[in-house]
């Protein structure tokens, strides 16, 4: 088995120890820095009443927290799944460096999970989508923006 | 003010909170049911070490907590920005029923906030990103989707 491989292998055990334990869906991943395990992570959307709990948005959370970080720059992410619209967003926030995927997207769709409408959902312009978005209140809230650009103890990120 | 207004200009007020606590960057959120507010969120990635925690996933999460609930149906998403990608795919998964946005992605451009790169790379082709995604142990993986899908007991969503 090669390294990557065998952290393949710990996020496919989360995966099935997940549903063993009913904490969600049968997904999990992992975050390796320098050869080791810095971030864990399995689907607990349902048990935890939480729709953003997937697994690599666990594993993200965790390792960021572990590494005292919010950017998990030189990370690799293993995830049992590629990665839905929204994981996926959250992976380019943290900046990792390379993502290691085995089911597809596909294979996701075919026990039930739709992340293929999801990303021709955020693909689409906004006024094509299946849920309405309404631009409203932009002057005000354009005035904040003006607040943070102008603003001299800002962490940026 | 309409009803909308008012509960986009509670966005917008945590918006402006948040950068004036530096808890993170100029994003504020309200999510609300039956005419109530249920869920408040400013963006805290910084100061919790959370890449993940936009204004619209911590509102959403904080709803989902309220409402003891892992869907948001019938609810209304207030944002201070058009949310990016992550939180569009988080927003999809909860499934409220309309979302107000006040800033724009070009706004958040405007300010250092690129979301307009992640729109694109998750459109992209998986070759064509610009973080690599390598596929890896499907055969392992796939067990436990075949797994889940042959599970009895398990809670949908």
């Amino acid at each position: 088995m090669t390294r990557e491989e065998k952290f393949m292998q710990e996020a496919i055990v989360l995966s099935q120890n997940g549903i063993t334990q009913n904490d969600g869906g049968p997904f999990g991943c992992v975050i390796v820095k320098d050869d080791k395990i810095v971030g864990r992570g399995s689907n607990t959307v349902t048990s935890s009443n939480d729709p953003t709990a997937h697994a690599e948005i666990v594993a993200i959370r965790d390792a960021c927290k572990n590494l005292g970080t919010f950017q998990l720059e030189g990370c690799e992410v293993y995830t049992s799944c590629e990665p839905c619209p929204m994981c996926l967003g959250a992976i380019y926030w943290a900046r990792p460096k390379i993502i290691y995927f085995a089911n597809t997207r596909q294979d996701a769709a075919n026990i039930g999970f739709d992340d293929s409408m999801i990303y021709d959902e955020i693909s689409a312009a906004i006024c094509d989508r299946k849920i309405p978005a309404i631009h409203l209140g932009r002057e005000e809230a354009l005035k904040v923006f003006i607040n943070w650009k102008n603003k001299t103890d800002k962490t940026l990120y």
